[in-house]
């Protein structure tokens, strides 16, 4: 029977967003992508071309929802209540924290591949992936003065990003209660407040 | 032979500490260590308690190293020229990502272990080794009306060393150099400034 290349693809994608999701980076291999998928390894390296591509392509996956989480909550802001600049990214920091917490094994198996992959050439089709993210915190902070100075924008937008990551990443977790503890919560929103007031007033 | 306890226990802290620094967390085990420093696994035992003991009494010296590194760079400052609070914090800013640069696998091994323990009972000498840190920062933000909220204060305190984190962690490293880019010193540079900027004009 011939391969049904498309099914085979879609299938050995999806086994490997359920593996980064329940096992971690470290479960993942692709023998077992292959094996699970019904296909030789040299077929899904075809496929593919090499497991780098078949990850990256599992975690656009992932921030791709993360980034609909995240222009859903901003539109259902603009469809009622007006909320200023402060409160919209402290909307999306929610979102980010919330996305994190429920997803929090993929989202591990991210971080680990990034920090496996350092160093490593990303390429143009991911890269701008991840940028699609920083837009719509630079969209919400281009109604500041920041909104002048086009270069200004992204790097304040990509210091937020990761400042919030930061303090996510950095928060305590208690044993039986994987959610972020108030202090966490004061970190961001005076990080935030202070920053956006800052930026307001320059 | 009666073996020396504090011969036994600076042996075996020195080699985790190597090993934590050359081969990071994975490359650690007790049964390595315990053979560097020519006892048996039960010994170490003995002396450390657990693993999580060894380990964690090896990166305490890794942050007690960066809490020399960055009150050192302070009071070279309070020494001759005179900084305002922003440009303090650039300083620890900058200290900050130099010792993670010329550490890279220390504290990525320190990294990897409070990824590896979240959601375990954190013991309180180690805690507070780490509250030393914030003290550095906190001091500095003393000046600004921060100051005048004990609470808020250890809140931005934590928030700016998580921020500072999250951008030196997400930067951009190349295949053959390891330092930072202009791109991410721009991120903290405008994140410092507005957060300061911001707390005060409060």
């Amino acid at each position: 029977m011939a391969l049904d290349h498309d099914k085979a693809t879609a299938d050995a994608l999806a086994i490997t967003e359920r593996i980064l999701a329940s096992d971690g980076l470290e479960g993942f291999s692709a023998r077992k992508v292959a094996r699970e998928a019904g296909i030789s390894v040299g077929t899904l390296y075809n496929l593919f071309g090499d497991t780098d591509t078949l990850i990256r392509q599992a975690n656009i996956r992932l921030l791709d929802r993360l980034a609909i989480a995240g222009a859903t909550a901003l539109s259902e802001i603009a469809g009622g209540e007006m909320l200023d600049v402060r409160a919209r990214l402290l909307k999306l920091a929610h979102v980010y924290a919330g996305f994190v917490e429920e997803n929090r094994t993929a989202w591990g198996s991210l971080l680990a591949f990034n920090r496996a992959i350092a160093g490593r050439d990303t390429p143009d089709w991911y890269r701008a992936r991840q940028e699609t993210l920083f837009a719509i915190i630079a969209d919400v902070l281009s109604e500041t003065p920041l909104g002048r100075d086009r270069e200004k924008l992204v790097t304040a937008a990509r210091a937020l990003w990761s400042s919030v990551h930061g303090i996510v990443t950095n928060a305590y977790r208690g044993v039986d209660d994987n959610r972020l503890d108030q202090s966490t919560w004061d970190q961001i929103d005076l990080l935030v407040t202070m920053f956006v007031r800052g930026v307001e007033r320059a």
